[in-house]
């Protein structure tokens, strides 16, 4: 076995670094003392050889006043693609340095599923500007597919595809496609991998990766080699089915049809891994109470918009103090409460998020069903009692030698076991509960799950001092 | 505009219905009710028509008496990809059921990606065993891909690739490939949709897809249409990195090299999906404080899992405790304050965490950089004095009308403003901190973080008590 570093070097040697997925903190300096010079010739010089995606993260790392002097510099010859790339908030700042007339030459030349992610993220206004100042036909197609529904298989299709029929051969199919890449009206998709078979009135029949045209005879009708097997889905899916269907099937792209059952489009992979991606993030975010990614929005804002699910937070905190407050008198007498009270409540919220974590991933990914419904709740109970136990004695024990009381450190131990069990049984029935409510058990669940956590646990500590202390 | 309902009749019309994406209880119940009748005829019957993932997904939702019962009928035709599709856990039971010598025999069906995914999971024992009892040529293939390290590019990508020369012509490539399909020998893979161009020491020097072999000439040189600018990626790189390279610049396939540059494999997006939705969820799930997805693990190895972090969690909440034990005698004469403290604590806890998720997810998506940390810090902190300040005058004038003293609702409000202020600036520096020194933050931070917003939520309101009230 031979040591990292020498591996690492040999790395360099070939040109291939790791570098490839560093940000460079360098560049970004570059390029700001380039801007404030005003050095225009310079700032050119510098992004010339970046990548699209680079120079939409150069612009994502700059701050927002060298971000217009940037887009001001570069106005003139804005490279399309790079609007794609860019984070939606950024992007609402470039396109309105850029102005409408630039951003619609830039949207005209992107791919059609490309230009219609930025479309759709205009404001009416300039939603309106921007089209009318395109090309006819790219403007027809991009109207049409904003008429279906945001976050629909429709949207996300490509509308470039090759269909045909069943019964040309391979050689048909190859010399059709040397032809149409001739002649400028036809309009074959970019790259592509795979053909469509349809029948007369359009329907999809099967799927021909192209790898079988080329490892076939030429006589071979494509019906002979079109996989059959395929998911046809319609423009209305919601595209997080669709997700979930490419992931299952583990599919490399799948045809989209319309009302009718007639082929429409193609949604490929690579769209689907921004599904993907987008998927997560929307989890990820609501379990930690903010609304969408916030990572670019201005601070008042950010600030704004994490404000709601506060509010409700204050809410269940002041819930839990009037449990507190029904225990005054018993508190007064024995302060040790008011100190040991908050152990409760946070092993609670803790154990209880995370068996929510965990169910809310299962429901994402479809695995906790109503089929284990029950025995998911019954294991997640379970769990919460054997650790309710375990950390009943730790607790019981710490607070015994701390206070010197054994009847404190039962009322502790009881008071675990109890809130634990229910942060187990809690954790688990909200998010079966409102997803079953058609609600998006990311969003809510956690304040839910902490109000029970927080006024079962002080209720139960408070409750049981009550009656066992005195 | 039309109503759903009758677009939803029109889908089931066309044969297309959402149901797809469903798991039937219905199902499940068959199958339990034939395994329970020991009606083995009856369960073949019913799982014969389901995709490879539905069996799965079957195996899945049983219960593991049934799952066990129901791996024994269908052991002697087996459908090998249907150990790919399970979960680990569920994969284990499955193949402790299945035998070493079917496990074999699946295995060497299995695509190279797939079948290595499945023995790279076994114990070593059954590892040795598996193999032992596979093909030899299947054997040395995935032996010599296990040498690579786990997570690695190494492991990811697929063997199975065309490379040819970049003087070759399409027509020479077409022929080639027609001849190589037919031949028994060449081992050509199943569907491909890329083919590499590469030098005289099998270096790669560009990618061709498919579809410019089928729109141009048969004279044509490959190097005439082959795109230089791919992505070639070691065999040692991180798949993490392998997944933020193919999001970044939208690949759809990348050539991997070994040390000395040659080209020794090819990673597509499919197989990169699933390192995205593997990332994804350890950052959801440690985040939420459980070490790995548990859904299928049984109770108490579930409980054991999740101990480590709730016994974490108490040493915070005995900390927090020890600071309201110092102010013990302010409590005593002031036990408005026992009831109060956990809203300040819990309000700190949850905007902490709204910054720490939007920070960790901005690391694993590398957007947060030592570029804009500082910016970033600065605006989170910003962020949390202005929530702090709003919430410092709502919930002040809710405890002034509640307790009736102003003293108390300046304490409260002051208290807050400080602990939302520590609660941005410590949410957004944890993270950058543990990133820095290359521990995960998603792991760690949120441990940190509530220590921090409880030790400085108890500390700030019950000593601005001892220092205002008196």
């Amino acid at each position: 076995v031979r040591d990292a570093a020498a591996r690492e070097d040999e790395h360099d040697a070939t040109g291939v670094s790791e570098s490839v997925v560093d940000v460079q903190p360098q560049l970004v300096e570059t390029v700001v003392d380039a801007l404030d010079a005003d050095d225009g010739a310079r700032v050119r010089d510098t992004i010339a050889p970046l990548h699209d995606a680079d120079l939409a993260d150069l612009l994502q790392n700059l701050g927002s006043e060298h971000r217009r002097k940037l887009v001001r510099v570069i106005r003139s010859d804005f490279r399309p693609d790079v609007l794609a790339e860019l984070d939606e908030t950024i992007r609402e700042d470039v396109i309105a340095e850029l102005g409408i007339l630039e951003t619609a030459a830039a949207v005209a030349d992107m791919d059609t599923d490309d230009a219609l992610l930025v479309i759709a993220d205009l404001g009416e206004d300039d939603k309106k500007a921007v089209l009318q100042a395109m090309p006819l036909s790219d403007r027809t197609l991009i109207e049409q597919q904003l008429t279906y529904a945001e976050f629909s298989a429709g949207r996300l299709m490509q509308r470039e595809l090759v269909a045909l029929p069943g019964f040309w051969t391979i050689g048909e199919t190859i010399d059709y496609l040397r032809r149409a890449a001739e002649s400028e009206s036809a309009s074959l998709p970019g790259d592509f991998y795979d053909l469509f078979v349809i029948d007369p009135v359009h329907r999809p029949m099967g799927v021909v990766p192209l790898s079988r045209l080329l490892t076939r005879g030429r006589i071979t009708p494509l019906s002979e080699i079109m996989n059959t097997e395929m998911k046809v889905i319609t423009t209305s899916t919601d595209q997080e089915d669709v997700a979930f269907l490419f992931r299952q099937r583990n599919l490399t792209s799948a045809p989209v049809v319309d009302d009718g059952g007639r082929l429409v489009g193609v949604i490929t992979i690579d769209d689907v891994v921004d599904v993907i991606d987008q998927e997560h993030e929307d989890d990820l975010m609501h379990l930690g109470g903010v609304g969408t990614d916030d990572f670019y929005r201005r601070s008042i804002g950010t600030a704004g918009s994490r404000f709601p699910w506060l509010a409700v937070n204050l809410g269940t905190a002041f819930l839990a103090s009037l449990v507190i407050a029904m225990f005054e008198t018993t508190i007064e007498k024995v302060v040790a409460l008011a100190v040991l009270m908050p152990i409760v409540a946070s092993m609670g919220g803790n154990a209880g998020t995370q068996t929510l974590t965990v169910a809310v991933r299962a429901l994402a990914t479809k695995e906790l069903t109503t089929a284990n419904a029950l025995r998911t709740v019954g294991k997640e109970s379970l769990v919460g009692l054997f650790n309710g136990v375990l950390f009943a004695a730790i607790t019981g024990i710490i607070a015994w030698l701390w206070f010197g009381s054994s009847k404190l450190a039962l009322v502790l131990a009881l008071a675990m076991i109890a809130n634990l069990l229910v942060a187990g049984l809690s954790g688990a029935t909200i998010p079966l509960l409102l997803h079953r409510l058609k609600v998006d058990p990311a969003v809510s669940s956690a304040v839910f799950l902490t109000t029970v956590t927080d006024v079962i646990g002080f209720f139960a500590f408070l409750g049981l001092a009550t009656l066992l202390l005195f």
